[in-house]
């Protein structure tokens, strides 16, 4: 990429022309103590990928020295939309499309070890890359420009990814019982893959869980990532079983078999955390040196009937909570807008506590504490000049966000994600007007769709691991 | 209306033409024990505003003798959708809409006492007839066909029925503040307005809570619906607060309250009842002389940190529950999709038990138990013969809703309000692929807008009612 052309002198001239402008929209921006505002008819000019800037006023389409906008390669009419950073999945599985809806209804030991590991261990390749791509394409329409993948055959994934134009975060996931090249393999990904797709791609370490990866795994995993500046995304505490059984077969919670291996001095992606101990793991987490942030899925763990994140405690604790889906095949949906909206609605009935949780902290979790938690909290979350051009058009025009009293409770509780109309990354449009522009979806779900029978046979009796959780 | 042409002898000649054809479609359809069956390929036909059949088979468009297909006025191509008995949104109050977002993040004597009734005390005819269009607007393109309406103004509810096209049980709300003028204006509205738009309206007694409308009222209320055969529709228990408080004022619960009005004996829809208490209320419901059912809207339950309806002791008392959203003012919307969604989810929660509430569940819940909930449970909630033509077509062929491996899971945990592409109620087409056919979002959205800043302006402060719960 070359640099932009420098601007005239102020007042002397139009401005160079730029790659993209949104011009109209109400744009949900940050103020310097990371405090939501709202700009009205706001002006958001983009050059090399790049937010140029966010200005208010100046709705008129073209070049216009009177105005302030700039002429631009592209023009998009925000008027009747929200423009918000693009969403941020913290935690997904995105092939596990593929499954959606296979194991239905089930506690998580049976979903687990009759139906999961038994067909995972029949993937193919081809496989992950459809189901990637699929994935990519429910993103892209529920408004999510990142998302953070922790799975197998990664670099199907990344190869979607780089296809479909969304920026990611992504992890070759990995059990002690492949001896050490399952951690060699994560790191190889890692290594390999840091920086692609013109640096849409970051990479981790992706250790899948502390009851699957022993403590040695676990501490090597921790060496490399310091020596390697990786962030390490690993499933910890998911429920409060997992904290139980630890407890009886260590003697530690899982946060602090972690802590031991010294994953809590690195950069720390946990996925769930919903069976933290309070009295033990927020100390620890407390003083870890690290930056530890944890993910949180709500829709299934109320499906699952586990307890939820406590984010109410880890905001005190000083970490930072994001949003995700985990796979479809327990969550049934990689819509990370409703994982925004159940946020809010759980965590003020576990808390017992209506003024808990407002919107605007639920659009604090969907942008700046969703790219803190990926690793990305420079890059994007918000929309502020310097930072990536990932931001989505949302329309509130329908009969359902009308009228607005408070928008960041329509946004909330009354928007979908379907109300997203417009999703860039990087600049570039990768959906307009709800059409996607770099995916085909009949041809990726009808090609998957052959594959399928073969993939759910469960006739072999093998599994990939066996879940004691 | 006249009855159909009858058709001629069997294999003699072409069927009768019809109004209106769906073919290619899946049907999700009840068997003779009420369970959900899934018909493939399946062709619905419709006379008159109501099912003529729903076959297997004969996908080609136009009248053929050879596939079974009549002809048809209008043919609508289902392929790619799975066809719904529409939704019902049993419990709501549409004109609310206008307040959506206007109390966000409040306890709930915070928001009756310091917003809702000080703002209602303001409200005027056109406000109401305003936000019942808009509602019916975001109704339809939630896949909603009958709506149960608990307001004031009903009037103005029933014109916005009648122009939208919709089907509704609407009951004129009233205190017992308002004096015996209240209940007898509801009764007025119930008798005046029992069968208009064509049939479409049913109507209904409204007192508004048993802490609202006293003991005297509710008895009085109880015998004009057994001498008129009106269905009571009301707020009960809607809280454990007020269960509570019930108890230590009048030493009854508030079912027992209703119980002892002689409410329980008529037909009666109970809105929330989050607050049940189990030991002394279940027997009370168990051995009600009425039909007797509640509307849950869980997700306002969530927002206010209350418990849930206690579906599943509801079923084991055989009490059918039926989906709801409350007004929009605190729900945020009138999404029915969401609530089945949100039944699922929070029951599985509740309840710590995975297997409970499965995805066919909350579909009976959807269709069947709502439809008996408003006192429909003949007319309407099945895709059957003789029955109303009350049908959504909800597309499938999305990423977010790919693949299928589970119909049930893909329509209650996949699929969103959004995905109803077209809305037909009593055989006339609302919504066709997105698109509104009886009424204009902007202009009334505008026309509302131009009204918010004297309803919602509390500086008269005057309430309508003092909440005390």
């Amino acid at each position: 990429m070359t640099p932009p052309p420098a601007p005239g002198p102020a007042g002397l001239g139009t401005p160079a022309p730029a790659d993209l402008v949104v011009t109209g929209c109400t744009a949900l921006t940050h103020d310097a103590h990371g405090r939501i505002v709202f700009v009205d008819d706001a002006t958001i000019v983009v050059r090399d990928g790049v937010i140029a800037s966010v200005t208010a006023g100046g709705t008129r389409a073209g070049g216009s020295a009177a105005t302030g906008v700039p002429e631009a390669a592209e023009h998009l009419d925000g008027r009747g939309t929200v423009a918000l950073p693009g969403l941020v999945n913290c935690h997904t599985h995105t092939p596990m499309v593929a499954l959606r809806g296979l194991a239905e209804d089930l506690p998580v030991h049976a979903w687990f070890n009759d139906w999961i590991w038994p067909v995972e261990s029949q993937l193919t390749e081809r496989v992950v890359g459809l189901g990637a791509r699929l994935a990519c394409a429910e993103l892209i329409r529920g408004g999510v420009t990142t998302f953070a993948d922790h799975y197998f055959a990664m670099d199907e994934v990344a190869a979607a990814t780089e296809e479909s134009g969304l920026r990611a975060v992504l992890g070759q996931a990995y059990f002690s019982t492949q001896g050490p090249e399952g951690r060699a393999a994560s790191l190889d990904f890692a290594l390999r893959r840091r920086g692609a797709a013109d640096g849409r791609i970051t990479t981790c370490l992706a250790p899948h869980a502390p009851y699957t990866v022993d403590d040695a795994d676990l501490a090597a995993t921790a060496e490399l990532a310091a020596e390697h500046g990786l962030l390490v995304h690993i499933h910890a505490a998911e429920n409060r079983e997992q904290t139980d059984n630890s407890l009886a077969r260590h003697g530690r919670t899982p946060i602090e078999v972690l802590e031991r291996a010294g994953l809590l001095d690195v950069d720390l992606l946990l996925a769930h955390a919903t069976g933290l101990d309070a009295g033990r793991d927020l100390p620890v987490l407390r003083r870890a040196g690290g930056r530890v942030a944890v993910a949180s899925a709500p829709r299934g763990y109320l499906k699952f009937g586990w307890d939820t994140t406590p984010v109410r405690a880890l905001r005190e604790a000083g970490v930072p909570v994001g949003l995700a889906t985990d796979g479809a095949a327990s969550n049934n949906t990689l819509d990370v807008w409703e994982s925004m909206t159940l946020t809010a609605l759980v965590q003020k009935y576990v808390e017992r506590d209506p003024t808990w949780l407002t919107a605007r902290q639920a659009l604090d979790h969907a942008t700046s504490q969703s790219a803190r938690a990926v690793g990305l909290g420079d890059t994007i979350g918000s929309l502020a000049p310097g930072r990536q051009a990932d931001l989505v058009l949302v329309d509130l025009t329908g009969p359902h966000t009308q009228p607005v009293h408070d928008l960041a409770a329509t946004l909330v509780h009354s928007a979908r994600s379907a109300d997203v109309r417009t999703a860039i990354v990087a600049g570039r449009v990768l959906m307009r007007d709800r059409e996607l522009l770099t995916l085909d979806v009949p041809d990726i779900a009808g090609e998957l769709a052959e594959l399928l029978p073969a993939l759910v046979d469960r006739g072999h009796g093998k599994r990939i691991q066996e879940y004691r959780g």
